[in-house]
């Protein structure tokens, strides 16, 4: 593995040494672990004490974090420069490219060049895969899908018919792209399936996280805006929009036909019912459920969902609630008391 | 694609004609996107203002929907309604039947007419396919399942050893039916795996979800029951029963042994405690946990979930606590000062 | 199927017959589905009204239960004795080992003795299968993964490379090892994927149930402690440690670096946290979210998660909030009147 000196790293990120430049660097590695010729990274504090024990070589911090006895590189933002030098230490590896002659490929398929199918994948009629698209073994595209360029779907990933992913993004495995929208209309107790005859639209640059899924529309189509992220285990149902740039953390679930605004946050095992509009930058806290539209930059916890900040007082409280019970049963024992007194004095 | 005049497609739904019955419908498409050749429908109020300024040559409403500057198709049930007409515009596409050379069929399995098995799928020793049934690429039967007529297990479904699926049922990509129940016998802090050998009964006209996992009970068996309905990523644990024409909602969760009655409704992410007693049709709102038997007819909400008004009451209290307390502590100091006052008198 | 004396059968788990110790076991079932041949058991008071309906020849129960008119089969850890019992009844079929022409094996893989690997099945290059391990059809592991002796892998579970999994585990369908973490570093409102380069490891005796994600650490690996079970749909992100031992039920979900020590207990749909540190023996409700570090031993619920008694009062009390708010009421119009009246006497 290549070596970097500790200055030469601070110039790749744009950051600053504080203590020798001239550490020899050749990894990356976590404070427990991290050995004198390795970097380690200190971006939360709860960390802090491990970082004043740790062997590293340097570590990387933000600005104006003091940290006695060890070297430092200091970036602004911290989290970036780390990604940046794990991509320096990391290269990803170029899979190769290639037709596996164990995958089937349907007729009229577009092939684009350097296109890697694994094993075991099948790709539909008229399908069209972008150049150096990956389908890892066991994908299986449904007909007419199309994949864009540097895209890579992971192992077992499905996308049914018609669905579309854009250019450069992860698809983990075991992701379902494009499943029937849960839609039945129901009539003296019996369910109908309503047909579900639109699309699954992943525009560029969109990770998702293994076993998601993303349901197709009933009609028209459900989109995953440019540059949003998606965990694993992540419900999106029929004709959802997610703005662009939005984060879906584990476990989150988005409800039929709810509209996401750019830059959304919702923490792990979130709800968002269905039919509701979230404005740009809504954040929603880990566990919480969204009854209501949201407003832009709206912060908001709880179930139903509320302001943050209010939502952490109710809850302070609620806690309390036997507390306050007491209180009440005495002032309504001195009220009392006082009443009895007042009325023998009548 | 087929053009149909308005008042044939009334005819067709039960519905009537407000406005022009020679209208020619091409198709059906969403408020936004439905041109002046296409069909569109208002089912949710949520949607007036996009109803108003649609382009659609028609709207499809309720009975009694006010809507001015369009005609309209009005339905009693607008929704089974909209099922009908998807179900013309979009009939379902017939998959080819056969057997592809890149499956692999146990031995002794019976197969019905017209079956369908796609690239690398799996039929295990002793399976029963019935006639019409589609086993999309990938899927994986263990020995002895049974499929019933006209049922479509989606790519990459699992089901276990015995699992038996019911006729006209639809399992979406990567379900999972039939894997071992969460059963472990602890002693001493060590859990042994209590052997789980019952197995997954899925009755007739069932739909699931892609990425949704039924267990298989440890005696006995899981029931899913006749026409029941299940989003995706929900999980059935072991020895559950559902009853016939529930609908279970994305991420919903039922623990172990639990019985829903007939026609339960459980909204998104909502839990079941195991053992548990629901009766017919009990409804439970989304992301609440149900910890005690509910009687027929309920309608909770909660953690733990109970009466659905009354918790909507609470929760309205719980979110003004801060203002609740302010008020108890005036109380309180007007309290005193009435004690301090009159204790001046004594 | 084989037949054992009453007596017999209380021998090997080392419990005691309260009454006929001569009766023929031929098998093991539900109470309600139990003959005149079959034990069944009674270890949940909720079933005590079906024990005592049960047509079984014999009930297992735990030291004391009293239950007239059937002969008993005693044990102090009942559920214990119902494992043994169940695989006296039902051994563990012996899978067929060998490698089938249809599976594809990388180079430089190390196989022990007795492998099987399914049809469909990928295994990368540099992989090593430990003794009588399993891989059912349509498995993918990537490169350089290890699989412990006996540990069996489900149809379609996917490794990512690197990806170790101890001795004696069971992997069910579907479940992915090591897809990427969910982290990025986000700057002007974009999302820059941070490199997850480090790797998940599966200790000895886990299970894992079907669809469950383990996400790889971004450095160091994710780590699921000896013994420990989890069930279908959990999701452990990047860098959490599992302490041995520990049960996750159905739909949990652990949050990136979280450590949670020896013997913890998540109920179904749990949520714990990014970066906290849960001591030994820690116990969270169904339901709950802990947002907060827990000491060894805690038992918590609620979102944010504190003790559970106190969450039981609290709760009991949310619940009663109408009622307190009118008491409240109550006392400040008392409390006016009397303030008027004082007022009066002026």
């Amino acid at each position: 593995m290549a070596s970097y000196r500790l200055d030469d790293l601070a110039q790749r990120v744009g950051g600053e040494v504080r203590g020798d430049p001239d550490r020899l660097v050749r990894g990356i590695a976590t404070l427990e672990q991290a050995g004198p010729d390795e970097l380690s990274f200190l971006t939360n504090v709860r960390y802090r004490k491990a970082a004043a024990e740790s062997g590293a070589a340097a570590i990387l911090v933000g600005s104006g974090t003091e940290l006695a006895g060890c070297d430092l590189l200091e970036a602004k933002e911290p989290y970036v420069a780390l990604a940046q030098l794990l991509e320096l230490f990391h290269p990803q590896r170029t899979m190769q490219a290639g037709i596996s002659p164990d995958a089937r490929i349907g007729r009229d398929v577009l092939l684009g060049q350097d296109v890697r199918v694994g094993p075991f994948a099948v790709v539909g009629d008229g399908c069209e895969l972008g150049d150096r698209a990956v389908l890892e073994a066991g994908s299986v595209l449904g007909e007419a899908c199309r994949v864009g360029c540097d895209t890579r779907l992971g192992p077992r990933v499905v996308l049914y018919d018609g669905t579309e992913v854009g250019a450069r993004c992860i698809v983990h495995a075991g992701v379902v792209l494009g499943g029937d929208g849960f839609g039945f209309a129901t009539s003296a107790g019996k369910h109908r399936k309503v047909p579900q005859v639109g699309r699954v639209v992943v525009e560029d640059d969109v990770e998702i996280g293994a076993n998601s899924c993303v349901d197709r529309a009933m009609l028209g189509h459900t989109r995953i805006g440019r540059g949003s992220k998606i965990d694993d285990l992540v419900m999106i149902a029929h004709g959802v929009s997610i703005g662009p740039d939005s984060l879906l953390a584990g476990q989150a679930g988005v409800a039929g036909s709810a509209r996401l605004g750019a830059r959304a946050t919702l923490a792990g095992q979130v709800g968002v019912s269905g039919h509701l509009e979230l404005g740009e930058g809504v954040t929603v806290a880990a566990k919480s459920a969204v009854f209501q539209d949201l407003p832009a930059g709206a912060f908001v916890a709880g179930v139903p969902a509320f302001d943050h900040a209010r939502w952490r007082r109710s809850q302070a409280l609620c806690k309390r609630l036997p507390e306050l019970r007491n209180q009440l049963r005495e002032l309504r024992t001195r009220l009392t008391a006082l009443e009895d007194r007042l009325q023998g004095e009548d």
